[in-house]
């Protein structure tokens, strides 16, 4: 009975939809209604993200008996009941994300269709150029394209477990359009220096073709990072609300409030961050630009925090629901874009600190350095519900000395528990190379609900030593304010 | 025995490969050597195309196996044995391509975009105007967008089999991207009206937004259509390479071909088409746009030539892959973004006659007039080795009076076969709607592959008739030449 209870449905309340209808409805009206606010395209924006939400709160539990009779489903290895959970279910997240973007697109565009259509009437000087934001519409449709080819290829992967070295080329294609598109618009790539670099590499380094090599690693990266950050309920959906949130909060700088506030940083080499003033300062600095650049990034950000925030309700401990790998390439990718669009990919991967940490750990086996079992998940003791530290043992193959070598560096900063044959002295097994197994062994076995805490705690740090770094140490390595 | 051969993937010589290779390559590397040849994007977009060919060629048997293990196959209802057959393969098809299409973007752009970066060194008058072609990019990318949604819709069908009141609104929002792009390029919803008409409605009709619904429609009708005339091995792709034949001999009509001449047209109200003459002649008489659009539309269709012949070789009678919706879908996709994108969609549905007709004579039994079963192939008589009409009975519920009239209109048309009940003298059972069994009703039961030989001549000769009222009779209705 209890078990049953486990993976039913969690129950949804009525009173959710009936406030949360009408609010979003309002939010998607307004531009409409004359005056229209001053940023309409956000208005909608907010109002299709209330409506991502509901979406998934909603449909996940509606379509899991689907995913189950297509035999996508699997069952929670961390469990001690055997029913099977349905699985990909990241999928109806990302659907849910493409199709809105694709009705916002009359939202952001049609201020500039009108006015596009009416321009006779307007007053010209000159010649007549071409006033619709073709460029934009370029740079939003190649965003949807890149997040359409990284759904398809997480389901695909879901649906027939495509070994990596096969899947790793996927994303670069998928970033295709977004470097052509970057490269249209004349994208910079150049790299300002930092200061104590000056006296060896000049002001300005010019990357070239190698800008574009970086941008696609970004996006396979970001495709790739959160996928191995992996394993445990809420892990993969809880990381990419912390992330979007940490955009969001850095993007809501750059907008034109109509009221200036200053937020204090406890640094005495910096005044604190200005922000707001309308179309004038915030952390744009009156750059039209800038403040575009970021609306975009909104744009992209709000649905996807809005379906995160529904999904994470269902994959939360124990989970109903579980997101594949569609629902981590797709976040993944989202930020990918985002950071490459909006010309801030330095400070997207600050918000990625321990996932660039998880991966550095892990290389050893990533890379066959150290064996590197199917599952990497922490082991499940049924008896006291507790999670504990998994291990990858040497069996076959004795550990190299490069192997042997890094995992006692790994030992002596605490990341790793090993096991030494008691004959030869050699290293016998060590614990997985994964962020969550560090916590196990760091601060103790503990229940799965609370190592998911645990990893939110260390997103959400992650996130203020970003903002730390981005506005606080920022102005030590770079002259004038860095975007 | 005989049948394990059945299923054994169709052998693939290799001289095929090494010749195809270094032609394909030769046609990629062309473009890059000094001097160019004139259309340097069609000489890629052809080698594109045979990559597109040998990619299905060797891809479909070779991951055969893997869709099988994914769950992904079917048995052939019209075989005797039992082996299972891997289904949604046309999957394969559209990844390749799809990303084939991404690789290709540089071509297209590159010859912008070195002139783009290289402006400021030429002579400029007056106002720097943006020269890149920012609006054929969109144009570009929302094609791509439209294919991959079709795509993903074909298989997420085929992996959840969609009731179709859910799926039918997706070609829908897939087609957004298509018409914001078309309205962006101030897309004309004007219609010309034919001479006799004229008096009544003027010379010109403003659609308005009747035109976009329109339009989406178009892009519903041709990716269901193909889907609903299937069944049978090779049905759907022949039509799928037949159609695609026929709009790049119709796109070849508008190039600027360096020999000029004339097809004479056994009719005296016209005195044939005349083709040819560097950008100065062709059915494009010197419109640089008519010839941009129909190199777009080329290097659409080329590659899509290019996999379906592949995957034709392996759907063959007897069938060693089946296409799924998947194949359906992202080819009639492909139709209707030609069709909107180089602004023929009018000549494209003449290329769509046989599945007008189809679609014409489903509707009784798609609008739930007539009992639909849920298979309507033909039957397969195991003795004989031959097909024939497979029959809808009125099991539950009697013939309405409007099911009756049109089934009798359909009976004197000769395209039923009406069974009546004994007592009450009204109808029992009526072959099926489709075109298969109508012309298994009118030529006699046959072999399944000698059925599709039929439906490819009929596609054939519809094509012709579509060729013969485009520049034949449309300056019987129109004055001047109409696209």
């Amino acid at each position: 009975m209890a078990q049953e209870q486990a993976i039913r449905p969690r129950p949804l309340p009525n009173v959710l939809l009936f406030i949360s209808v009408p609010t979003a409805a309002w939010f998607l009206l307004r531009p409409l209604i004359d005056p229209a606010p001053p940023l309409p395209a956000l208005h909608a924006s907010v109002g299709l993200s209330i409506f991502a939400l509901l979406g998934s709160l909603y449909l996940i539990p509606a379509l899991g008996p689907t995913f189950i009779r297509a035999n996508l489903k699997g069952r929670d290895l961390l469990k001690t009941y055997d029913s099977p959970i349905p699985e990909s279910q990241g999928l109806i997240c990302a659907s849910i994300y493409i199709i809105l973007l694709i009705l916002f697109i009359p939202y952001v565009f049609t201020e500039s269709i009108t006015k596009y259509h009416d321009s006779p009437q307007r007053a010209r000087e000159g010649l007549v150029v071409d006033e619709f934001p073709h460029h934009q519409l370029a740079v939003y449709l190649s965003s949807l394209l890149s997040l359409l080819m990284a759904t398809m290829l997480g389901f695909l992967d879901d649906v027939f477990d495509i070994r990596w070295r096969h899947k790793l080329p996927i994303p670069i294609i998928a970033s295709i359009p977004l470097l052509i598109v970057y490269h249209s618009e004349r994208g910079a790539t150049d790299v300002v220096v930092p200061l104590p670099l000056r006296w060896l590499l000049g002001t300005l380094l010019h990357l070239g073709p190698l800008y574009y090599v970086y941008m696609s690693l970004l996006s396979t990266f970001c495709t790739n990072s959160i996928n191995i950050l992996a394993g445990i309920n809420g892990s993969e959906v809880s990381q990419a609300v912390v992330i979007s949130l940490s955009i969001i909060l850095n993007d809501l700088l750059f907008l034109p409030w109509a009221v200036g506030f200053r937020i204090p940083l406890p640094l005495h080499v910096t005044d604190g961050v200005k922000v707001g003033g309308v179309w004038s300062a915030g952390m744009a600095y009156g750059s039209r630009i800038l403040v575009e650049r970021h609306l975009l990034s909104l744009y992209f950000m709000l649905p996807l925090l809005g379906v995160c925030l529904g999904f994470m309700y269902h994959n939360w401990y124990p989970a109903r629901a579980f997101p594949g790998d569609t629902l981590c390439y797709v976040t993944g990718m989202a930020f990918a874009v985002v950071g490459i669009q909006a010309h801030y990919s330095k400070t997207l991967l600050l918000f990625f600190l321990p996932q660039i940490f998880n991966f550095v750990l892990s290389c050893p086996q990533l890379f066959g350095l150290v064996p590197c079992p199917r599952h990497r998940v922490p082991r499940f003791d049924p008896d006291t519900q507790l999670l504990h530290p998994s291990r990858a043992e040497f069996k076959d193959k004795r550990p190299s000395r490069l192997s042997t070598l890094v995992l006692r560096l790994y030992s002596a900063l605490g990341l790793v528990d090993l096991a030494f044959d008691e004959k030869t002295g050699e290293i016998a097994s060590t614990t997985n190379l994964t962020i969550l197994n560090v916590f196990l062994l760091r601060f103790g076995p503990r229940r799965e609900d609370s190592l998911t805490r645990v990893l939110i705690s260390t997103q959400v740090c992650g996130s203020l030593v970003a903002f730390f770094i981005r506005y606080g140490l920022a102005s030590l390595v770079y002259d004038g304010n860095r975007r």
